[in-house]
């Protein structure tokens, strides 16, 4: 059964217009899992979809036309990065983020508090913000929910996120309990800082595993009524259960007519999950890390390029696979430019990896649209084992 | 005056249907510079023509389809790499070079012995070949005029090249004079242990600066009827002077009806100088080493992109330029990923650079063809200046 969902007036308020909106197209019958529209000033794009990671203004080694070519539509960069290198002053009068990196899609930018947190050096945190030393030339920087909004208009994506503050997981329920109430008085501030009206603004919903915290989260912040709303804290190093349990938890409580982001999370096997719970955006470097290392996704899990079992090997990455890696170049040359040390290595792995997670979200669109996803998703998991090294 | 010349049949025997062939298409009145179409079996290009180097079997950054994009067509590789690393035969295995490295244009291979003189350890120099040790893991090696051969067709480029002595320079007449007639027997037995009738094998000229010796060995080659001769040995640490005093005692002596190649020269002002003389192919890893290197090639000389001028430049490599880099991105974003340490800045630099060689081969080409190259070639070298850096 196929659950054609007519258009959702977005927002408390729907005659004010938003510069990002979500359309639900599709409802699993058996699951949360939702498959819909996000438009955003530089286009519209389907979800689930997979956001490929420019921390510094470029999804490493992959031209803008050919991250195009192997499906990807909406990107992230990270603020952090952008603001400490060129500065996000240099990257406005190159015309923002879209000019400045030849990619004319639609962009979202991070708060930059997750990597200083995670990057720099000497971090304080006040409730006024996070003052930290920059990790590459030590320089004393300031970032509080004003400035990250500041710098994130700067930069000019489509949609800008919150500064929350994640705590650094296994944490008590206490210290959990104080994150949260920060991240909701930092997204008020966030909010009334925003003056650019054609950039979204997305909530971060803190508030670990616990059910209580994370529904006081999502309540404070749907009152503030964002553009959309992301799930933070689910990928700062627990396991798969804690994953599943943060969103079992969080998804459901968030609104219908907006977006859902899960942040930083990019498993193929995370994300048929969180799928599953009604998630509809994801981020992670995974794909483009994994493709530097050599090692590709494939439907039946990962392939490791320089074992030596592949030196003859005629075939494609993946068969099947469309990609400029697969319709061109055997395991066997790629491997040799792994061994190499060839840039072409980790550019053609990481143009297959790419193109594998657009695969999966059209793969996992097509199934919720079909009312089949729950069985598209245990197939999917099963032939993507645990881990499977060929 | 344009000089349109008709196709001058090939060979001692004309009837002999030969893998690479060379058409004159106009003669410049004032110099001795041509514009010809080489025919191979992988296609046909004009001439002179500019041979990107992809030393293991990749231009390196650059995917294919960029690759043609830019204006490349004819593209080297070298026999000593791939013979150490992945090896001929995996080459072979893998469907010859073409289909190994997704290159179905033409592609010419050098025989490996300058490599094996100038990056091997422990070589030996006798009458029958080359021996050294591999400086990748340190086996023993062995390179006959008969295994250079061997290897190339197991490579299976259109356009493999005689293993010849190139002596380092500065060296006496005498040295030079053995190396010449080495090189003349050398060329003989590779002749002799040809097998594919689908391969062109290429002479070389040594003979240092020395107009007889340059002669002698000349003459001997095109006795043995080859489909095109190499100036060998030029490009060995001398400087430009010595460069056009090989050339002009050199080019000259060659055959018309044959494709003359320049090996390992690239500098824009070089290939100026060269062509006046008559010389048809170049290759040179400086437009994608310089790449890699942040420096871009210009018609008006050197572009350091790491220098601070051009932090929030707004304008492209080279205005007026059409590569996929100069039409997308600003020099103050190219800056950006160089000093980032992003792999997106050695592939734009690198792709420019290709751009920028095939744009003054085709500008070369056309003021050949309108009979005004020398002024076109004084006018180029005025405005590369003397390695200006902008």
């Amino acid at each position: 059964m196929i659950r054609q969902v007519p258009t959702i007036p977005i927002g408390r308020d729907a005659s004010l217009s938003r510069p990002v909106s979500y359309r639900l197209i599709a409802l699993d019958p058996l699951s949360a899992a939702r498959r819909g529209v996000l438009d955003t000033p530089h286009g519209s794009f389907e979800t689930p979809a997979f956001m490929p990671v420019g921390t510094q203004a470029t999804v490493k080694g992959v031209v803008p036309d050919l991250l195009r070519q192997v499906g990807s539509t909406m990107i992230l960069a990270n603020t952090y990065h952008l603001a400490l290198r060129p500065g996000a002053e240099v990257v406005q009068s190159l015309g923002g983020l879209h000019r400045f990196m030849g990619w004319s899609g639609p962009i979202l930018t991070d708060s930059g508090g997750f990597q200083a947190f995670s990057m720099a050096d000497r971090v304080t945190l006040t409730e006024r913000g996070v003052a930290f030393k920059s990790h590459l030339d030590g320089s004393l920087l300031d970032l509080t929910p004003e400035r990250a909004v500041e710098i994130q208009e700067a930069l000019g994506a489509d949609v800008a996120m919150c500064l929350d503050q994640c705590p650094a997981l296994p944490a008590s329920k206490e210290v959990i309990a104080e994150a949260v109430a920060r991240t909701i008085r930092w997204a008020e501030r966030c909010k009334n800082a925003q003056t650019r009206p054609d950039q979204a603004l997305f909530g971060i919903v803190q508030g670990g595993s616990h059910e209580d915290l994370r529904g006081e989260c999502a309540e404070a912040l749907i009152a503030m009524d964002f553009s959309g709303y992301a799930v933070g804290g689910v990928s700062v190093g627990e396991g798969r259960e804690e994953v599943r349990k943060a969103l079992d938890v969080t998804t459901h409580k968030l609104p219908t007519e907006k977006p859902r982001y899960l942040m930083g999370v990019g498993r193929p096997q995370d994300i048929l999950d969180a799928v599953a719970t009604g998630i509809d955006m994801f981020d992670c470097v995974l794909p483009t890390r994994n493709g530097r290392n050599a090692t590709c996704l494939t439907a039946r899990g990962n392939v490791k390029l320089r074992n030596a079992s592949h030196k003859t090997d005629s075939g494609p990455i993946e068969e099947g696979c469309d990609c400029p890696a697969c319709l061109k170049f055997s395991r066997g040359y790629i491997r040799h430019l792994f061994l190499a040390g060839e840039m072409l290595g980790p550019i053609l792995a990481s143009l297959h990896n790419l193109a594998y997670m657009h695969r999966l979200m059209r793969e996992i669109r097509e199934a919720i649209s079909e009312a089949r996803f729950v069985r598209y998703r245990a197939e999917a998991l099963e032939a993507l084992g645990s881990e499977t090294v060929q």
